[in-house]
């Protein structure tokens, strides 16, 4: 199953599918990972204090039979933890298991985070609850053995695969202390279970890094891992994040700095617009690195906290973006001198998720009126006035910016310039709603490719 | 220009361009219609009394040497109009000035509809608006040749095409007059009328019929034209409208017939989810077959006319879903039990607009997973429980339906069976959204194929 060799169905719908481009449908991959997407994946880390990465071989899928798609992260304290999950009505078991808990425990004495790919438990009714519940009290009995907690678990429980389908719950039960087990901290233990998460995804997403705070010079760290959109039949897109840091947090300020971070990173991207059922991002505070602790949206480092992990959350979702199924392009969409943050946000959303903006940048296609076009449908927005609109081309090359609008006026455009900046992978559209000053909001997107339709049309025929 | 001489260009790009779907980005075309899509274009009509359609060639777009550009429908007396506009705040000059002119009239005293191809006369300011008064004012003097009319225009203006250029409204004025000597009440000047305004679609679509109303044996005639959302270089879709009808209505009952009978047509439509800053359905109503008036929305044919109205619009509406770029589907969305018809329509919308439901559809995918999650993610919709919801495919050869997700448990799916249904160019999604009776609302859609891409990605390259 190694994903260079090319499944000949996809060759004869069309000649353009790129072996880089080729997914398997089923469990992690063995990590033969596209040249071009090498460079995101990091050779080496820093990874918080006291947390410990882990995963273990279930076959959740049977044709699984090599892959580790049971991952575990592990405070080695209890610790704060919190989550956002998706908004869809159809919320996966491990969704509303995960949320109830965390509010049973008001996000105290969280110890785990554990995940399982190949199926998603996703629309299996009163067994997939159980289910689910029964994975995480698996983990708990991994921290305390015997021990029969009044207040439930403390694991934060997550599934992504195949929707409609029953987990096959004995198996990974007895596969967690195996992951437990296998828990280290090392850059290769974290990578590791980065890998477990993933299904569809051509490489695995993590990230780690350090940083300070105003109020002393202790060296705090963070880590995070994603798997992004990826399909898998009869399915629908998942996207998983899980972040650790050992800056002392607790519970309810962490949970404000996530979700505001979220709001500007992962709930800030768009493959194809599409919001899944088991969308969560979870994030665990262990404070084990010591200093002053955070105990309230108040406290003097709060804004600092928010801001490096808005940054790093940021950071996380545009690896999403660089595995875009079939994208062939990462746009940076930044709409400026808007009403609102809200106003701004609405619009780029909806550029970030037109079919035709995406079909003319896959085609390098300098195409300002459908963008134009796009702000102008934007639901839910009054402060678009058509003559103080521009719209701009801003090259990652360093070079000026190239105007296509101005102020609701079309520009004679390069058609040369326009053609070598869309050569580029990179590309940002600049957008100015008027000339004043205003709120400013920045999405992530990919094109829209022949390879798109193939990987999310074809694979069954 | 033949249409069916394929650009090379696009054959490189992908072996799976059909002829039948490649499509000329210039001018109207001469009309070699697909063989699949001849069974649309109607070979008779039986049109209102009073109108007359005639076309002329202008050449818009320079490159267009051949092909009639212009379009006139008039009404031999003064009539009642009325229109409907895009909700773009990008709107065209065309648009405003037509929006104008029917509020200084209060729809009252209108004589004809003037519409271009090959030009949008969208983003063009002050100048365009210019232009698109002028079309008006010389489509007028056809009527009362000398007169200066203190109320202005009673012409509709529309174009269709380009975006960010100006029109060439001295060719344009001058032939105004020859579409007017060229008016004519066959089918023949119908079928060529409703060519004239088209741009990439791939045959014209025109449709008449015959209606009575309970107040009187009188039979009253109805005939429309609409063009497509075809893309044209810079570009956005523009869907345009004209409906005539030799019924005796005011003004005030027929904008408000219009309207509603929008909403569940025009409005319930979608190939890509984009909307064209230059959308217009324009509606007039000259009372010439006579008969008991219809003055306001309380008389008591007005719920007769409005019924039929409605379902004209609603099969010419279909019309360009049956164009939709590169579409292998026809796929009838309908979502019943509903809170609300609101609530109804929007899941419907948001199902139609979804990449991952429409690649699957064109992939021949059972994909109920996809349906679901579009559901769950509609926005505004509160009413939605995951336990309540089914969804069935409702094949289109009278079989039984396929029941794929029954009160939020999937179902075993007889796979042949679901293959054979998709295998039709014609399918109906039913989603449930309670066991109790509510609202329903029908939405009409295509899907996404690799040629959607090569049209709106590749034709620039």
């Amino acid at each position: 199953m190694a994903l260079t060799r090319p499944n000949p169905r996809f060759l004869t719908r069309t000649n353009r599918i790129f072996t880089s481009q080729i997914r398997t449908y089923a469990a992690p991959g063995e990590g033969t990972i596209p040249p071009a997407k090498k460079k995101y994946v990091p050779t080496s880390g820093t990874y918080p204090l006291g947390f410990k990465a882990g995963s273990a071989h279930v076959g959740v899928k049977p044709s699984n039979t090599r892959f580790d798609d049971l991952a575990l992260i592990a405070s080695d304290t209890p610790c704060a933890g919190a989550a956002v999950f998706t908004t869809n009505k159809f919320q996966a078991a491990p969704v509303t298991v995960s949320r109830d808990m965390l509010k049973r425990r008001k996000g105290d004495g969280i110890r785990a985070v554990v995940v399982n790919s190949g199926c998603a438990n996703a629309v299996t009714g009163r067994g997939g609850v159980e289910d689910a519940i029964a994975m995480g009290q698996e983990t708990d009995k991994c921290f305390a053995p015997g021990s029969n907690d009044q207040e439930g678990s403390r694991s934060i429980v997550m599934s992504t695969g195949v929707i409609g389908q029953r987990l096959p719950i004995q198996k990974i039960a007895s596969k967690i202390p195996t992951a437990y087990a296998n828990l280290g901290d090392t850059h290769d233990h974290w990578l590791a279970t980065a890998r477990a998460i993933c299904t569809t995804d051509t490489f695995p997403k993590l990230l780690s890094r350090t940083f300070r705070l105003p109020s002393s010079e202790q060296e705090y760290r963070v880590a995070g891992m994603t798997k992004g959109a990826g399909m898998i039949h009869p399915n629908m897109a998942t996207l998983l994040g899980i972040i650790c840091t050992d800056a002392p947090i607790a519970a309810h300020p962490l949970h404000q700095a996530l979700t505001s971070a979220i709001t500007k990173s992962f709930n800030s991207i768009s493959i194809d617009g599409d919001t899944s059922t088991n969308d969560t991002v979870a994030m665990l505070a262990n404070g084990a690195a010591g200093g002053a602790p955070i105990t309230s949206t108040s406290a003097p480092d709060f804004p600092a906290f928010q801001t490096v992990l808005t940054e790093f959350a940021i950071d996380l979702a545009k690896l999403v973006i660089r595995d875009g199924e079939g994208a062939t392009k990462f746009v940076t969409i930044r709409i400026t001198n808007a009403a609102s943050y809200t106003d701004a946000h609405r619009v780029a959303s909806t550029i970030a998720r037109s079919p035709l903006v995406k079909t003319a940048l896959y085609g390098k296609d300098a195409n300002w009126g459908r963008i134009l076009c796009a702000t102008g449908y934007a639901e839910g927005v009054d402060s678009v006035v058509p003559e103080e609109t521009s719209v701009s081309f801003l090259p990652t090359d360093g070079s000026p910016e190239l105007k296509l609008l101005v102020r609701g006026e079309p520009e004679q455009v390069d058609e040369q310039r326009a053609a070598s900046i869309l050569e580029h992978e990179n590309l940002e559209i600049v957008v100015r709603l008027s000339e004043r000053e205003g709120a400013e909001a920045v999405f992530w997107t990919c094109d829209f490719s022949h390879e798109y339709v193939t990987i999310n049309g074809d694979y069954r025929t």
